[in-house]
């Protein structure tokens, strides 16, 4: 497969050496910073005459997704860029009725599995307190994590429309409302990433965990939805259309 | 509810007591056997003119199942008698002519629920391995429990019909198998019952887990199950068609 | 072993049980309060002519314990009241010139071992980030709990002066500080009681992890020191002089 | 500080990088075999003239570190080569005269640590059931882990002499025994290696887990002691008397 990178940040960095171990060649990178370190020829424009390529990954930023979601391309294209998701998903739509176009704000095929877990068993579970737990590295800033909220929409919009999050209850001194759910944020060493969700009931709790040990769980989801794009029909893309 | 148990052993007692503490009313217990502590009504055969009940509770043993599935009895049934499951399941499906009648082999509903889970994502997951694991008090004979059986089958049903369980690594010299299913048994203290299935890929780990607090979860799923059966047609059900 | 208890309340009730499955006599209960469930000899008050007893398990409340503590009583005491400590403390230290007395704020055998582990490891963990994470069930009222209060003391008291508890990041946008020590507090269903200690380094991280599963090792904790005390010389002693 | 690194296979490289990054200088490689990707002055032999250096860090094998123990070097020297064990400690001890020599088989501060940790408490827990468990790769060959033998030796020697390990319980059909120690073994994924130590009693569970996320814990122990080694009197050191 040839593949054109969108962006070449610390992802895609990833996603080319995945990438060329695993058989396919990068034809190039789109990126209108300087890049002194890269090994693929530059281009700083989509207009530039990009050469041919089966698909592109874009881990950019929205303003040079916008540049290639309006330009006359119309390869399979992977959309991993995150921010201006309204405008994004417009334009993607729009592409997507002449090429095959994917989009997820978490390429991790472990995160949507267990996203599609919560949303299964979330509608079961009404007599069970919801209590999540998410752990990072000392270095992250934001809390709680965007892939935590990613999980707490999930299950908010499947069966707890009313739940109200509880980031401290050290300052409460009343009991646990079946509306609360709490959220615990964890921060230590060089933790890449865990998130869990418990169900807890009488004399009972059901854990559903998902445990990341080095970035590449998202340079790898991209790959392997790019070579399941290439085989696909115009149209928009998620992971629960694609059928990985 | 008027309840009628059949058998009178450690889990029906839960169950009487359960019950009770919810607002039903224990009409009898049908115990060939003689029991000294039993505070409701005692009757040795079905036969013996039993008392007017709205459901019956079973949790004693084939024959005993055997004898009230082949009688004129045709109210609600739940039964979680173990054993001659061939045997018992023929008569259920007659009975279910005639009356509702529920059956499962596991009444906690938190295992019913990570059963589906494990259903739901085994079919996703090929590029992971799967082991589990689980952990009971130091009093328990046989390994591994009949609970990972369950859950074992429902993965070789749904997704790895070709999986070869392994028990013990330390005998080997050889990389893992993508074939193989690792089942880890842990023994200690007083644990009532923990179950663990892990989901390992490239650099990231999916784990569901039920743990138990006592055994009530049992007495508890089998009373929620009446709770729903009273208002069912004739019919044979289980945890998926009961609607939960 | 006859054993004198000292308030009748659902601690002592569960030592009564377990004493008695061990073999030991309960020779009476002193409890100011009318209990009317109580299968042992009642007193009202320490003056009323006690029977005689190996050893005295007090789980009642302060005023009842310093009554014991002033009266002429010197027998072997095992005192697991909470509240008014430096009073209490004061009064043991004069009881323990003529009575063996023990006194722990949390009679759990294994809670004391964790906090031994704590205060071995911790003045060793200096480039390790510290976070604590505690589950109960959803009708606790304090958070968080005693027992990770007096745990956090443990590690305080040892290895960071100067540390700084947080209880809530998602107020925050700024990267851990090395004098954070991060508290989380889970509540849900009818957990027992969890306590977790992390210690997350350079990619590693190491836990600490005390699970219950019952409040009988409150109970089991008070009778196993007990049948200690009855054997040891005047003084005061914990369990770190004990020699469990 | 100047660095001579014995061996450039894949940990002392990892060495090399962390080294430099912390301001330390390579100023050889001490590796017979050719190595073509190494940026440092390569040595054949111990003989050659090696340049001056502040500490040694040895990640060989057994031949190339007799060479560098029976040599004249007497410069610190951190060893970390596994294999023929009794000999090297026998030739580390005599070095020890002339330099001071450390050596551990397992270079993480953190499974040094738990080691420790274990060593503490598991004299005191004899009412406790111990089960062992070990996460690793798919790729890895032997079972149980070297680390998870290390522990089970540390926990033998300090308090369970009698011990006896069992692998596979799916073969026996009776209770635990007390003088058992169950190991389980499980493989999957990229998992770099997780070791957890249960002690199970009486309705509590107390855990000391160590979770590694990648190899880089090994280099950077071997680094941490060597900045410490630097400044000991001759002598042979462990982690146990460094002072780390």
């Amino acid at each position: 497969m040839k593949l054109l990178l969108v962006g070449y940040g610390a992802m895609n960095k990833r996603v080319a050496k995945l990438a060329e171990a695993n058989g396919h060649e990068i034809v190039g990178a789109l990126s209108p910073t300087e890049e002194n370190d890269c090994p693929h020829p530059l281009f700083d424009s989509v207009n530039e005459g990009l050469p041919e390529a089966d698909c592109l990954i874009d881990f950019s930023h929205p303003t040079l997704t916008k540049e290639v979601l309006t330009s006359d391309l119309n390869i399979p294209m992977v959309i991993a860029t995150t921010g201006e998701k309204e405008t994004l998903l417009e334009l993607m739509d729009k592409k997507a009725e002449t090429a095959p176009v994917f989009f997820s704000a978490n390429m991790s095929y472990g995160v949507h599995i267990v996203t599609q877990l919560l949303e299964t068993i979330a509608p079961l579970m009404d007599d069970y307190d919801i209590e999540m737990i998410e752990k990072h590295h000392n270095q992250k800033i934001d809390a709680p994590s965007g892939t935590l909220i990613k999980l707490l929409d999930a299950i908010k919009d499947k069966a707890r429309p009313d739940a109200r999050e509880v980031y401290d209850r050290s300052q409460l001194s009343e009991k646990r409302d079946k509306q609360e759910i709490g959220i615990s944020t964890i921060r230590g060493g060089t933790i890449v990433g865990e998130h869990e969700v418990l169900f807890a009931g009488h004399d009972e709790v059901i854990s559903v965990k998902h445990s990341a040990q080095s970035k590449d769980i998202f340079a790898r989801g991209a790959l392997k939805v790019a070579e399941k794009l290439v085989n696909k029909e115009n149209g928009f893309y998620t992971y629960n259309n694609l059928g990985v």
